[in-house]
């Protein structure tokens, strides 16, 4: 329920409109409604960013190319532009032929479109990555990173190390920097590195500490977490926030 | 090779007493001979504080309460102060017999000892949990967290979670705040979940983006990541970080 | 063996027309003949619903396209109506070529024939799922549940939850309603929780008690139990079942 | 927030003491701040009947003797009874100690106290095991479901199946029985049969539909499960239930 | 149900005194009712050998040592002979105390008690191991199959191997012998073979056809598979065997 | 080194032509020189029969068509029949085309040629499974089996029992005969069960005692040790087997 | 940094042309800013050889036919000659017509190009795998070898052992030679044994001491390391190594 | 078999006395009964060293006191010095009592006794490790390696790298030495990387090519390894070796 919903709902509460009784029947009902909604349609959260800070990023892989589309062309009309990921090159070129003005990042697998309103302000982020099989993850950071309005420059005030095989690449790092590091494990390996289970599970065992970790291959992850932190950074921090 | 050392070494480059491929020899020769050091005795690295801006926090899992209490001793010594992680109740008796001074935390299986030194400026840290169950990790992550600097609240920039079982909670709370968000699994459950595999692997699939994760049970972790969120958020952003 | 084979045993035995030792040998043997029975065709157990209640719904995973038409024809002919599971959509072109009169449920996998024939009188059932994701298995638990009889409604007496990823859903849906609640992870998911270990662990893990738990993906499987539930909760409960 | 808190802040909003803004950020904030209410404390949820249809079953495995007996003698002030799971020996004789007229039920590692409150109305459960080495289980289920008033017997509507090892148990009954069936997994066994993961698997593999599980060695949840499903057995379907 | 009492039932049917369908309810409702016995009480199941050519042998791990004593007490005064498998030190030392005619078998931590009755005609086993750390599932191995009635020799019909670590042993030897041979993996080791889960998966991967596989540690099942195997070589093949 | 190479080197010895101490090395060298020969041709086992009883059986997993037609037409021609397993369809086609007088097995996915001699006496297997989806694997054993000259028939001396999923078969069939059973895990179910590891470790786990295991989808293993079984209850147990 | 740059450094620091907290910044910033380099281009490092004794292979799974023929073009034109691994055969054609004077080993999967420059004097390695299986990363291993310049025979200093399913046959070799043993798992095998871990587990459990062991089907890595052996064994020992 | 039994059939087949076939039954039953020999008692393999270059080492994990005491003096009587490893400190102090002239070495678990012969001529091994929890096993290589006579020393041709947590260690140096490394993954660590799971997966999974590795915790092997290469390094590389 968003806060305007419930504004509203307390409005008529104020008003004698509603009662006491059946607001609170409203509102307790809402997190079982809300969810049931979804059973039937794709509805796309124009609020979420109120309350996130985030806005919606369409997950490309569990949609067909007409579903990315579609979602990306609504979002880009009311919020001015949009981002899909885990786009593959087949699904790519047929939302390609649906959005002619749309860009395709193709070893990102990431699509854009039109351009990302105003964001609040942010401090820099670095994304660095241990080896050529690692660049795909680490570009879908950065252009997620950049839609979501930071800069993505060398030296920076927060860094997302992106490796996979054996990861030893964030131990070596957190051993010589002193801002807050987000690894992300990517599947690149074969045998018993295969799926980046390895690479997840030796970043969660560093011996160097302040190293936090996202899912295998979660460049969204990282990049909204590395924003996250880079926006606070370039805040003055208030004194009152949650 | 601290950079004391390092500039020592090209000092003497400098006046000629020490030749520069004598002098490269010596610097790569660094990392080998530095880790080839550690067989044979316990060292204190008095500067990795300045390296990574955390001092060192003794691990008491893998020492006997002598080594805990001669490294606290030393450490409260020539930093002000010490903290100790796991350990137990029967090591943290035989530590306090012979540093009576010392404040044992039961619950957090934390030892503390003299009054940590003036740390950088940082922003408020907030640490909650989803059940008794997870309360020694979370008391944990506040003693390290305040004994870094940070003030830990119940509002805050940055929010450290912690949970056993399925881990919902940080799900939850991410689709609330805005803030950076750290999540500590923790070895609370039984069957399928116990060691706290799946409260990890929950919190790494969370729904909610930006939620970054720490290994089970972490609490040293989280609270050198919170802290460094924290510092960043507490400073003007710099222009030419590393 | 059917009760109306066992029957004629007896009744021999009654007759006199078969030894009481020729009667044990037969009924003793069952249990290895009948599963002998299984090597060479596939025969459809029309007294399975008199047994347990349930008719037997085809599973299109492990048959050609002509084997789930025959089955469905020979089924609709006579039960009055048939229904198939995970039947992707080229072996579902297929059917629909040899059975034009049947209807394919694309995202559900589910190919449907005839009408079912009248149920037991049976509760509401609701439906649940945490993203769009999940649909597919959602309304493959619905559309089972309305073939063995269940009206399927937003408001209900039994609560099946459909979620992937860390599948938080019905740890929050189990906190809030009284209700038998089942839960079905799916196989939505990538990197640590890809296949839907994770959804299913943390569904188990659930701090929220009452809360039962079926195969990944098994939709079937929970319409079954959701009917069984609600039949129960619409029929007087009995003095003397089994 | 209990519906009764919720209603005061209505109420408040109603009679203008509490303006509609202050209110959202009260409901608004609740979630969070509740959570972080656990950390510091152990809190008896007295409301959760209320919301869930189940008491406060105290789970004794990560709590001391001490908060075992101070958390049952203020539930059984309160309630009028208590039961506590997971107590094993050495904690039941602390306990015993201290609150002298428990009952400890040593087997199931269960311990009553005091008598439970009328339940609502609720029909029959049988509880079945497969060996002697599930029977602590077993009884955990039935004491669990003894004092949530659910009536256990052996002819019954509901049936709560019990097994380790391999668990064929379930399999077999389930083409048997046309009632609703909940599996527990046991930890009995050895090899890879060791803490009843293969047990566990087993029944969510199960040929026999409409079986469902809850996690290893989850007495409680079981119980609790049944119970809810006997309850929705014992009263006349509601027409407008969530 | 046991053949007599279901010939008792079918005479009762032949007499008149019991109708079919009374009888099809006592025939039908057994499985069920059966397997509910086992809820409350620990019964011998003297008929086993009957059945399956196997008399009870009693597992030590999941009972006191007064269950222990008492199984065999009751064993060896109806059947001559007794024998019980994972006893540990302390058990044997307890169930000695009130047994003491029994035998207790150290390393295998086996007790024998009484002398085992004749047993159908058997060909002889014979026992190899690969190292002196699987001494003690070999010698479980050789009593449960002397305890069966099978000679234990050198040279043999059939051939239990028994290995640990890397379990080379059956591949080695699958390659040299023409016989049956069944292989126990063992749980000694470390690292990654540790709990004999390599040893298994070895033995199940040999490349030297023929070699079938028991549970990890299980010297019981295998002896008891070896004794079927060499019964039925000593044995005429018969013309109507099940 | 095949026993007759053996006999010449011993020869050699005995005329003289050859020291004892070459001998001794061209022995000692064996093992290391026979498997090197590996590196370089695939080599066709002609002596294998002789020592282990079985002959070569094509595994064509592996193998181009090419080579599964070339190394069935020399056994053929050799031994005068000739099996190959795993030959998926597209391979069968194209064998086919290279042998059009192999008889192709399509849901065995085996491949026969010409008439496999005479085989030593044996007894009857019995080949059961528990689903439509597992007959496949048992119609894999029952050709290799038939091939190796058993008779596979209903009643029988050995039981081999296929099953996917939760594999309760085994289990069920275990408590009712008393001959040697063979379980066959296969690959044949989804969610947790997918893969046959479920299958495998509850064959593995199963209460019913004598039961043993092969890897899984391992027809042909399952084959061969039953075929050895049966064997060896078709002859006259020796006094001085190996 | 490689040496040379280094020396550059410090000779402008011995010049005075740059202070020494100038170049300790250089030195100090070296590691992260060539991690850095890595996002947004593939670098070949030439110095590689230098430093570790080994030029660079071409790792082809995770490049493009493009990026695999412009590698090894760069290559061979400034060593002399290229190696690139796993080029499935798809890659390999489509390499083939850009750099038609390469040579394709298709069992192998490997490219090479050129005429390898003179390497450090070596001693002999062998190569031995367990089936025809195995013979594509058995070559694999001897193609990389002798491209680092080291004789393959038959008889030799250093043992590589390549082997799928149960992998016995090192711990066979193992206690037949006295030599360093390398040894390969590959990923041959199905049901338990698919994907090498089997394979592995038992190479790493092996009962014969002394056998190290290298990720699954890392036919490089096994001929580095047998590589940088035999040059030992090749070379007189040195006083003053590392 | 050992050699020198071998040539005394081979010398009785010379002298006539034995025939051909009579040797070659004796030649081809020892494997079979040499492992059959294994039942029954602790043999102790004098001449392992002839054979594999290595002496045997005392096993102390599955061992009694009594038995390593025994083990130990039998050795140092007839080789004039012996090693033990995996000895606890409970074990060792029981073994000190009945051997006084034994060394105990704690931290290693090691209990060393005499003085061991001399060996043959080895270059120098250098064991490192990443951290003092890593210290016990490092020291076991290093004794285990004197034991067998090589020098260890900080500078050498060897390197066997200990680590545990994530293992980063052997990564980094890996791209800084061209010397053979045998990384040795260790059971330090807590949550996803107990057990050494993670090290030894990282150790395989490294970018640096030729590093090949051991079980977690095996000192001895690495030893015997490093021995191996350090040994071949210090002899004049032979022509005709096996």
């Amino acid at each position: 329920m968003e806060r305007t919903q419930l504004l509203e709902v307390l409005a008529q509460v104020r008003a004698g409109t509603v009662s006491p009784a059946e607001a609170a029947s409203q509102i307790g009902a809402l997190p079982f409604t809300e969810i049931a909604h979804a059973v039937g349609s794709t509805v796309i959260d124009h609020h979420r960013e109120l309350r996130t800070g985030v806005p919606e990023i369409v997950y490309g892989a569990s949609k067909t190319p007409d579903q990315i589309a579609s979602a990306m062309r609504e979002l880009a009309r009311t919020e001015g532009g949009a981002i899909a990921t885990r786009v593959d090159a087949t699904k790519a070129a047929a939302v390609s032929a649906q959005v002619p003005e749309a860009t395709v990042h193709e070893l990102a697998r990431v699509v854009t479109l039109g351009t990302a309103p105003p964001r609040p302000r942010c401090a820099r982020i670095a994304v660095v990555c241990a080896g050529t099989s690692d660049l795909a993850v680490a570009e879908e950071v950065s252009l997620v990173a950049e839609f979501l309005g930071a800069p993505v420059t060398r030296k920076a005030d927060v860094v997302v190390a992106v490796a996979g095989m054996e990861a030893a690449l964030p131990s070596v790092l957190g051993g010589l920097v002193d801002r807050p590091m987000i690894a992300v494990p990517t599947s690149v390996g074969y045998g018993v590195s295969i799926d980046g289970l390895v690479a997840l599970a030796g970043m969660l065992s560093s011996c160097a500490p302040g190293i936090t970790v996202v899912n295998i291959d979660n460049g969204v992850g990282a990049a909204v977490a590395a924003v996250r932190v880079a926006r606070l950074a370039a805040a003055v921090p208030s004194e009152d926030a949650p």
